[in-house]
């Protein structure tokens, strides 16, 4: 059976709704969630330990005696490590070489300290240092990824974090393998079998066995998101993040089957996915639609495939390429793929995105795994205005200026007169007595 | 009368309990501000012009028939600057100069695009791009700095922001002659004199006459910060300010006087705001003490002054400076004074702070007005994972990956490995069909 995914005409009349109903989708905030996670870090930050193991045999149903029960050794990372399949190893592996790689040189190009001198001797810049301690969020069941393990740790590592602390709830006891493989590969300081909004009560407000961290990152569920939004300002967060997207914009270039499945590996994470082709050729959109048709039968997870593009998929003909970067931009999308011979003659007409994968060899799921830059991407437009997980995220920034005495007299009059101005006496005064009498 | 402040010392054995209570401050959410909020931004989401239009006659007493009524045109905003005082044009003039001058430094430091090629000609990268539009929230009232305005929108200018919208509230239509001026100075693109959770929200949303914005930058009162939070993920944000705080660190090397006036100027600012000493030498401490029990008296603010020190400061007396360091990193201060006749031996052991001003010329109130960098900083501790306002708080990032056909033959198989493990089937062939068969 075809696969019944919208069809849009730039040129139509209406294209203008349909293509807002298609972008539409707003992360509705549940009142009973919003309440039960309210409750949840407030006893977390009342009881701490205790509460956290109650919650952890209520809701994963595992029973431990104490914490320490659920920590994680560094012996039972790497006999996880030591489990998987050589080809497993050797792919975390170079994945893991590579993802470091890349944001070593994200850490070079965007963060490190800097200063000057300015004319009268005055030092100015800014000092740029790691955070002390973070905390890393790693689902647990159905959507566990190890790979989500290594783009959250590495660029702390690189960053030069101090610590790095995994939760990763074991519901009825069940590890991932693959995921205590990666946390291993990827130098995790210490890991606890926790999860939930319990878990980032313990990272945000700390326990007396686990030690609060400055930052929590990583995906969750909606209880992990609700929890993150509130202990945002007592400690920091990545974002908030909403259904996985891919924007494919094509020139005709690229053989169809492999636009067909770049657009079922999005729409295979889950119902909520958004996979979107934009292309000015429609003889090119219907060689994709029957590739999509071909190849759905053979896909194990083929229903939530179809769910997904038949509930929030398009495949959208546009006058031209130029216009298709413009609604590109319009949508702002976590993934773009410019599938095209020329992918910079595109490249520059994109503003907003989260990843951009230049050309028919890039398929997004070699981004995703081992490229070398991060896969967590802002999404439902927030590449507007936010950008991809870096090591900026585990760094911080600090101004340094030391006026000289020359600069305090040429800086002290212009400070007063503009304090005056906003009735701040004091501050005033504090430049004013740098002046020579 | 003698100010009351606290005097701590470390060695004390009730030190770590004492200066726990110094700390401790809690943003309070109210639970009425929070629901009229969300009534109002609801409204302005749903009514848009029409519901600003009344939520500004109610709280600003202002009646305007329309929106226009309420824009600032640039010729006011150029009156405004042409009716100031020659000396406070001068001085917001420098001011704007040396701020544009450093954040120039900060974008050629952190703020450019980036890439390289690998051994397989895969390029990886990241591409730095200026949001496309941006609100600026400036205070009305008795907190309306002009200060603020440079600081929020040159930053922006510098990054290549497209277009700045100010607002502004003008309660009963009093309008602050320096903070229009100062808009004209920085180069708002347009300005609105509202205010409140009504002004945050017509920049969230957008409505018929104001257009809607990707980041709200700005402080505000309760209900501001409030709107804020709500409608960050919508759009950015750049942080929800507590009072502010200094911190001195002093080897007793400083005019006492100065450093007086320094915590004067923090205290100034509210009731709330914090100034802490922290010096190994008691008679220096002694001699800060009664520099400000001779210097209160002449200050205007005397009675915020005082209620701001008696309520929330501190003179701590340490063991050593090296201690100072220690206790300065725990407290995280949003202003840090190293005041010390070797402030660069100090430096490397401050971990955490918004912005250091080095040596005893270097008063927090030169940082706040012209030495350069931002005076938009972390408060309340937050500075152990945030960073002063800046150039990259008006840019996003877009990673790119232009992976070449050999570099599939490469990664195809890694990623592939990878994705069977965590069950993405699409995710693996999509990789596959890029190998050569």
């Amino acid at each position: 059976m075809s696969i019944a995914v919208r069809h849009l005409d730039t040129s139509s009349a209406t294209f203008d709704a349909d293509f807002q109903r298609v972008l539409h989708w707003s992360a509705e905030t549940d009142a009973e969630i919003e309440s039960r996670v309210a409750d949840i870090l407030a006893d977390v930050k009342a009881r701490g330990d205790a509460a956290v193991l109650a919650y952890t045999a209520r809701f994963d149903r595992l029973d431990a005696p104490c914490m320490a029960a659920l920590e994680l050794t560094r012996d039972e990372l790497k006999a996880a490590f030591d489990a998987i399949t050589p080809a497993q190893r050797h792919a975390l592996e170079t994945a893991a070489a590579r993802v470091r790689s890349y944001h070593e040189r994200q850490l070079q190009a965007c963060g490190l300290s800097w200063s000057y001198r300015d004319a009268d001797g005055t030092l100015l810049g800014q000092k740029v240092t790691p955070l002390d301690r973070v905390g890393i969020y790693v689902p647990g069941g159905k959507a566990a990824y190890p790979s989500s393990v290594l783009m959250n740790a590495l660029p702390a590592h690189v960053a030069g974090v101090g610590e790095i602390i995994m939760v990763v709830p074991t519901p009825g006891g069940e590890r991932n393998a693959l995921v205590l493989a990666a946390a291993y590969v990827a130098g995790v300081s210490r890991a606890f079998t926790i999860g939930g909004a319990q878990a980032v009560g313990a990272l945000a407000f700390g326990t007396a066995s686990i030690p609060r961290v400055d930052k929590i990152t990583g995906p969750g569920n909606a209880y992990v998101a609700s929890a993150k939004r509130r202990v945002f300002g007592q400690v920091g967060i990545d974002m908030i993040a909403g259904p996985s997207e891919i924007l494919v914009l094509a020139d005709g270039s690229t053989p169809p089957d492999w636009v067909a499945m770049d657009l079922f590996s999005q729409a295979e994470h889950d119902e909520l996915a958004q996979s979107i082709l934009l292309c000015p050729d429609a003889a090119y959109i219907d060689a994709v639609q029957a590739a999509m048709d071909r190849l759905i039968g053979a896909m194990p997870r083929r229903n939530v495939i179809r769910a997904s593009l038949e509930g929030r998929g398009a495949l959208i003909r546009t006058r031209s390429m130029e216009e298709a970067c413009e609604i590109s931009n319009r949508i702002a999308p976590e993934h773009l793929e410019v599938s095209s011979a020329d992918p910079h003659r595109w490249e520059p007409l994109l503003r907003h995105a989260g990843a951009i994968f230049l050309g028919a060899y890039t398929s997004e799921s070699l981004g995703d795994y081992c490229a070398g830059p991060n896969h967590v991407l802002p999404t439902s437009g927030t590449a507007r205005f936010s950008s991809p997980l870096g090591v900026y995220d585990f760094q911080k920034r600090s101004s340094l200026i030391e006026v000289s005495e020359a600069g305090a007299q040429v800086l002290g009059p212009i400070a007063a007169e503009l304090a005056y101005g906003e009735g701040l006496q004091a501050h005033a005064q504090a430049a004013e007595f740098r002046l020579r009498r």
